[in-house]
């Protein structure tokens, strides 16, 4: 049984009770939450020693780092590293993006060294086989698609994106409202070349059921891929974005009538003053499902500051109620992450994704920043340091330059928590 | 005649017309603005060659860079250095908060090799010589502050920062509110320290007219400090800040009275769903003065990463209509910035209101974001690194890896760009 099936018996799985430790939850909260589907706990039955993360309404925003090798670049070797990168900069899952390379090898080594819940794209190893095979990825055959998908969750895989959305529908609205930058998901693009050249239903729609008995069987949770997701800011909440998250608020109906734990993407790039509405609209259209983001990027222009962009999309996302944010790289839109840009990515989408839970009223947040807050009245140094998002960096900061005053070497002898506390006759405060 | 004097006389100023022009305005549009006090042009009569930087409603969002040595670091070469990383990065006004070393001569190295408009705190310089010439900021003369803000304001010194709003009342206030984190400027605290040994009224509040003579006379445009700013979410928005809010509103009247431009500072600590309140109200209690904000930063916990935490505020408060960021850097909190630390500030801030610009539909800015996504549909590479923000940046993290497609080596040959024009038969697109 799924852990939406359980829920719905009234069960408290492990998984369950893990989740609701994890975040100082009652475990019937996480229960309930499984059981409407507005929780998610990604953990595939074959995934041996997964950490199991809950993703939904009341639980702390998670943050997904994704990797893997391009046709360009990367090996093995190098994707572990970044698996390592996103893990220490505390990561809640991965995804391995791999399109290069030996696409199973890579995908099994990750998943036998972390215990992070592990997601991916079955679309890119069916169609870049494809290309290999059959010398274009419109001459995959549905079966195909259909065992990539099969080999995948047989291996462990805990969540797969599944661009199903992308209907015949949905690329008619698409040819009717111009864009600017058209599709920008690779798994949207494959599917259209697909869809345009066999002038067929996009089979992950077609065949939804299959996919759902797949998913079923070994736990998979779905996570509902917006292909026609917004690759500028002219292109945002536009009618063929928002038909895509139509046919998908069904999908999710369909997905819990069969048991299936499912969670839905989201865009993209979008000026700041509609991710707020396209929160809500999410949560409406799709009854609740966890809503999981990429960025939003707030600008076009910000290659090379992409995961700033995305941490000011994704922190107002989180505020607003989104469930799960995908990391952006600085390198975004330029090249192939290397391990640092991996750790850079992290960091900036967990710092989102804290502003939003201390919006949100998650659990703990705020504690955190009252406990650093007083830390810094009190110019307690260690305890600064060990609180900070990133004790690594802080730490290497602070020792950028020597101070002569208890404070830093930004103010010196005159620092105001220093002067204020004489005069005012504060004392150091407690927690 | 202040610029405000000129405007309000209905005359179009050289300056301006430089900023109508630099903006793509109506000059007429910027000197009802700057007549009716919602824009303001820092510019110093004394500062020869200032280029003329409109700060306001309408405008493009600005953003400030703070420089300065410490008591225990810095001297003027290493703050040119600094001056010339923020200028290198686009700031648009650069503050000199030196509080170490001989300050008169950094300060004048400074102006003297910067065409941007140059702030300063003039209470540091003050306080500061006070602690040498009598053991104690406390022991300050009140003629001794005036004849820093003077001797600062013949130098040259565009705008400047006085804490004036910190009134006794203010100071009961925040006994009757406790806080976590007391006071956090040291602007403030150098104040209430005076205040309460001397048991007197802050001298800015008290002497302002004297301050307003020396202002009017040079064009000083006075930047209200928030001595009382939150220095942690837990005291945002609190009674102590507003009711210096209330007060300085009162002065933004008596400045304009007098014929001198004003602008107002603001907070510091904030959860992001605070930041649009606060910009409303220091719009209305303060008569549409041009607000300039440092961050806000949306959590306590970021530091090494408080840029990016600053962006997250600083775009939501420039969206929602602040006027002027002051920039944060990596270093905030631990340590004094190098001047790689500035680069990544101001880099970030700009990003961060952009993004603002965006939303509050400054001309020009989604027009920059829109040639970039078509000089990415385009696949047009020099293009892309041209309109980057940091054109550098983008330039040496395209080259961190080959491609052998025309896109980039995150996708390489799976670019969904390429593959959608295939199969949409979608053509470049122009301009």
């Amino acid at each position: 049984m799924t852990q939406l099936e359980l829920a719905r018996d009234g069960t408290l799985s492990a998984a369950m009770r893990a989740v609701a430790e994890e975040e100082g939850l009652d475990p019937e909260q996480v229960r309930s939450g499984v059981a409407d589907g507005s929780i998610v706990i990604p953990a595939n039955i074959n995934h041996k020693g997964v950490e199991p993360c809950g993703i939904g309404t009341g639980l702390r925003t998670k943050v997904n780092a994704n990797i893997g090798t391009s046709s360009d670049h990367g090996d093995a070797n190098t994707e572990l590293e970044k698996l390592q990168a996103a893990a220490s900069a505390q990561a809640d899952t991965v995804m391995d993006l791999s399109t290069g390379g030996d696409i199973t090898a890579i995908r099994r080594a990750i998943i036998a060294s972390t215990s992070l819940p592990l997601g991916t794209v079955p679309l890119y190893q069916a169609g870049i086989k494809a290309i290999d095979r059959w010398g274009s990825i419109v001459a995959m055959p549905v079966d195909h698609l259909f065992a990539a998908i099969q080999e995948q969750a047989e291996d462990g895989v805990d969540f797969m994106t599944v661009h199903c959305g992308v209907t015949q529908k949905a690329v008619s609205r698409l040819r009717q409202s111009p864009r600017v930058t058209d599709v920008v998901s690779r798994g949207g693009a494959f599917l259209i070349g697909w869809m345009l050249h066999n002038d067929q239903e996009n089979p992950l729609y077609e065949h939804y059921d299959r996919l759902l008995d797949i998913a079923r069987r070994y736990d998979v949770t779905l996570s509902l891929g917006d292909g026609l997701r917004p690759g500028s800011l002219s292109d945002a909440s536009d009618r063929p974005q928002i038909e895509e998250l139509l046919t998908i608020g069904e999908l999710v109906e369909r997905s819990r009538e069969a048991g299936v734990q499912v969670m839905v993407e989201g865009p993209g790039h979008m000026p700041l003053d509609q991710i707020a509405t396209n929160v809500q609209l999410e949560k409406l259209v799709c009854k609740g499902a966890p809503f999981y983001v990429l960025g939003p990027l707030v600008t076009d222009v910000g290659a090379g500051y992409d995961h700033i962009s995305a941490a000011i999309g994704g922190a107002i996302a989180a505020a607003y109620g989104a469930d799960y944010l995908c990391y952006v790289t600085p390198s975004e839109h330029l090249s192939l992450p290397e391990p640092k840009d991996v750790r850079e990515g992290v960091i900036a989408t967990r710092l989102a994704a804290h502003a939003g839970d201390i919006v949100k009223g998650v659990k703990g947040a705020r504690d955190w920043d009252l406990k650093m807050s007083i830390a810094r009245k009190n110019l307690d140094w260690q305890e600064q340091l060990r609180l900070a998002l990133d004790s690594t960096r802080a730490t290497e900061s602070r020792a950028q330059h020597d101070t002569s005053g208890s404070g830093c070497s930004m103010c010196g002898q005159y620092c105001a928590m220093e002067l204020v506390a004489e005069y005012l006759g504060t004392r150091p405060v407690q927690c």
